[in-house]
């Protein structure tokens, strides 16, 4: 019924998942898969809140992925520009239907949320 | 091209996949997945590794986001079970493209990864 070997085959994966789950890398895979190649500076302000530091660092392991292509063009000064690869491309449309069902579900979730946190406050009091 | 609101609608949506994305949450929905409800023990022995704390925290998680349904039966001592909401098959459903590509592009991943650690310390290396 429940395979014990199910965790081992997930290990990988999940691991993975949580990298590119991560709410930056969200962001920046979302601002990429709009199209066009997209400089650093463009991208820090495309993406509100996030620092210059956390921004390459979640670049460079989107590229240490193969996700994102950086091309650096030799003028001077070098321009330099990230773009989704076709890996990332894929990345972004299998993402496509967990985005949907976050957007569709998200206020249910939010009132399931307070629900839960009432009830448990209302236990706390009765006590 | 790239519009200044994307940050403020993508927000909620990335706090909350970051969440869903992370890891414990994901073998708890994929050993839910499977079927019939499941009693702690069993799902604490299903997943290798978790704490009991950790797996509690979870569970509560997802209980909160009504993505998870906990039964208490007032059997002596009751039993507690645990059950994919429909919202929470919902979600496990919208999470099977994104498994699937995990799964599949795993191993080209890691290969990218081997490659681009190499390429740096190769760069390091000649300065």
């Amino acid at each position: 019924m429940h395979p014990d070997h199910l965790p081992e085959d997930c290990r990988p994966i999940s691991n993975l998942l949580s990298r590119i789950g991560d709410k930056w890398t969200i962001l920046v895979l979302r601002v990429l898969a709009e199209g066009e190649p997209i400089r650093f500076k463009e991208l820090h302000r495309a993406i509100g809140g996030i620092s210059q530091r956390m921004l390459t660092v979640t670049l460079r392991n989107l590229e240490r992925d193969g996700l994102v292509i950086r091309t650096v063009y030799p003028t001077i000064p070098p321009r330099v520009e990230y773009a989704l690869s076709e890996r990332g491309v894929g990345l972004q449309q299998a993402m496509l239907p967990l985005f949907m069902w976050t957007k569709e579900n998200a206020k249910d979730i939010y009132r399931s949320q307070i629900a839960f946190d009432l009830a448990k406050q209302d236990a706390v009091t009765r006590r």
